[in-house]
């Protein structure tokens, strides 16, 4: 039999894809490694096992790959696998691709009815030895941290309820605690929300279940030293919709943005929802509570940031319309009105936030972005989208940013912090980022390694892999190779 | 500590180390696979664990990667593995490259002193169960056959006493015994020569030592039902140019070709050697022995083949006079004298021979082979020379070639004869080839399989590997996937 992948977007150029699993020892380094720079650094994004049963696909219903680079002695490793989902183990017993459109089961080949769906495909953190590839339409799946084999779906010692697992939880930076969230948590298109706290040995401490407002995609959400804050915004979906053979989420600007924030120490019957008009929301840089003061700082855009989801009223995809920009939405708790205060920090097409981890969920001063910053050439070749040319470091105090253009017929991914000792002060430490390679000569991909105070002055050394390998959504970094199948 | 490879044709382009160790599940098809090609592809070729020691170095010295295409049921997996040498764990655990020259330890890095150097990188051959990955200048390593996996250094039980062992042993189709040979059999630059016969059971039945007229560079020889069959070519070595730093081999037409000649069932004492002028030799397509005639079809060439083996009267490398001719050579053993006759049977730029295996060593009509078309483009971008760029099937019979061209930007490698069932007739069967695409918008690997017998109509199938291959050198069918480690 025949099997081909589309001359679709998603299936050729940079993004064609890759499948291989396996591992290369010692990859290029030009430069040197910075000498303390110990441990791994754990990506999680999608490619494809088999062509797509409906003709073309979207990148993010793509089958989860995990890839490692390891930093040993200032020799850097690589290592990639597929998430074995039972998603995958079906279609690889098929012998091709069961599954129909992004989170709508009923566009699935019968094969694959009953079955988990969730693609693993989205992010990937260590938390308590356990190496979880996560999406949130599902549970996450443990991972060796080592071999990155696939160990099996993780529910947390068989207590979690809720039928889904953000791909954004929150470690606590003092207690290790993982707070989780799901929404769906009831099934397809439920209305139910779940709020989970894992404890720092792994196991399931706390998970309540309340009703959302409205069924919302809800990608991220933020943690604060005492509070905890849901946000939602109007891309909805129903049963009728998806029983219809739609996309599973259409944007409904006639709808509210709903913020939910409730005390840490609290319930979820503590819940108090604040209202704002329609917006697309996107990731959360970081969240702080100042005695009755909750700061959000989120992306917001005024239409959905994704060119899939399309909008209810007939608007096509307006790229202006959704450039998201960071924002600092404050909640007064002491008032009260279910309104909040919005300030836009930075004017430019920014996302894809992190900060030194150490501060999340706490009061902190720098974030790290991806910026396309227009007075750059901007490279699109290949990419599924204008591509992020400059990483960016937000300082919040002083509103200032410092920036590395990622040069000619480059792209940059999500940036990773780390601290270039336990006790270093914030942000100083090392910025990791992959770099996407789109030279007409041809496609490749690298790491790129700054001083994390300083990345105007450009890399201190670039880890260059000999094979292209497919953009990765998130990732995280583990301080050292965990042995043995346990965190360091 | 930085680690680069360095920009030369070794190392750049299509030759641009691969390096990753891995599967890929279900590669993509085009057309259909032939239902009943059943097994696995397993090729071996050099790519490099470390930049080289010297700052630049030739294909040739790098470390062994055998890789294998499983065909099941329609469907086709990929596989691909260093072979784990010595020399490969010295460097792994030393961070660097420690290997110097092509066979000139003398060159080495301190630290790989007495070890075994051998690469294990130019033929991968399944016998009794063993999938063994060869170079000439040492013994095999067993490989398991499912994993690829390095099981460790094969000396068929301890027994032999050679140093080395050739990548081109002759499996006899009826006894399934394997016959080969050793030159430098007792240590660098030594004129000994071994002979070797493996048992259909892997276990060493015989070996015998003789001297060599002189020290040669023997890459392959020759076994008919009947008779044995070594041949010298005037690439030669000896320690004072090995310990002077020089290369390995030399080429000195002043030394005589000289082919040695012994009865299967008599011993080395019996080999009668025959002599002709300096030449260069390349692949044997086949011997027969007819009586008291012994035909053997060789490659041969005015000057060696290699551009890295250079001229003892200082001519620099010669592309016409380095070119390879399938000729015929005919020993009389009835007659008294040590001449023989010369006939070439194609004009053709030709070399990387096969035959249907069932035939090697017995009366044969078809062989296959890589060609030089200068009437066709010829892609040369990032390879390591002109590409071959056209396969012929060639009817020794009826001194008759058809012929496909791979096509614009295209190099084909080694082919590789399948037969269609157990019984079919000589040649009635597929041609499976890697071809190599040097498109200017980027490289590609592709195993192409193609009729036997109507090559001209090209590629009934063509299996596409999502990332660029490095070339292999040779390569062997097995019938089918072989599980746990036991040859089907």
């Amino acid at each position: 039999m025949s099997l081909r992948f589309p001359d679709t977007a998603t299936f050729t150029g940079f993004n064609a894809p890759v499948r291989i699993e396996g591992e290369i020892r010692d990859l290029e380094v030009e430069g040197e490694i910075p000498s303390g720079l110990e441990g791994s650094f754990y990506r999680c994004g999608p490619d494809f096992r088999f062509p797509p049963r409906l003709g073309d696909d979207i990148n993010h219903n793509g089958d989860g790959v995990v890839s490692a680079f390891r930093f040993e002695g200032g020799r850097v490793h690589f290592a990639m696998r597929f998430v074995r989902t039972e998603k995958y183990a079906a279609e690889d017993a098929a012998g091709r691709g069961l599954i129909g459109l992004y989170r709508n089961p009923f566009t699935d080949d019968p094969l694959l009815a009953g079955r988990d769906r969730t693609l693993a495909n989205t992010n990937v953190v260590l938390h308590a030895g356990r190496l979880l590839a996560m999406k949130e339409d599902g549970l996450p799946y443990a991972l060796d941290p080592v071999t990155l084999d696939t160990l099996g779906r993780c529910d947390f010692g068989g207590r979690l309820q809720s039928q889904t697992f953000t791909a954004h939880p929150k470690i606590d930076p003092e207690t290790q605690e993982m707070i989780g969230f799901g929404y769906e948590a009831d099934g397809l298109a439920g209305r139910q929300m779940a709020l989970q706290v894992i404890g720092a040995d792994g196991v399931l401490v706390r998970e309540e279940m309340f009703e959302a407002p409205y069924v919302s995609f809800q990608h991220d959400f933020a943690v604060t030293e005492r509070h905890i804050v849901f946000a939602l915004m109007p891309a909805t979906t129903s049963l009728e919709r998806l029983k219809a053979g739609q996309t599973h989420w259409v944007f409904d600007p006639s709808l509210p943005v709903k913020v939910g924030i409730m005390p840490r120490d609290g319930s979820v019957t503590d819940l108090r929802w604040f209202s704002a008009p329609g917006r697309g929301l996107g990731h959360v840089l970081n969240a702080v509570s100042d005695g009755e003061e909750v700061r959000l700082d989120i992306f917001v855009s005024e239409r959905c940031q994704f060119p899939f989801i399309p909008n209810a009223d007939g608007a096509g995809f307006d790229r202006a319309a959704s450039t998201p920009r960071l924002a600092r939405w404050r909640f007064d708790l002491s008032a009260n009105s279910d309104g909040f205060e919005e300030e836009v920090l930075f004017p430019d097409f920014m996302e894809m936030p992190r900060t030194d981890d150490r501060y999340q969920t706490r009061p902190y001063r720098y974030g790290w972005c991806a910026v396309i910053d227009p007075q750059r050439p901007i490279a699109t070749a290949g990419t599924l989208g204008p591509g992020w040319n400059t990483l960016v470091r937000v300082d919040m105090a002083a509103r200032r940013q410092d920036r590395w253009w990622v040069g000619e017929n480059a792209a940059c991914q999500e940036p990773q912090f780390v601290p270039r000792r336990p006790g270093a002060a914030e942000g100083d430490g090392w910025l990791l980022c992959m770099l996407t390679r789109l030279a007409p000569q041809g496609y490749g991909s690298e790491l790129v390694i700054l001083d994390a105070e300083r990345i105007a002055e450009g890399p201190i050394a670039r880890v260059r892999a000999p094979i292209r390998l497919r953009g990765a959504i998130h990732g995280n970094w583990a301080p050292r190779p965990a042995p043995e199948g346990k965190a360091a």
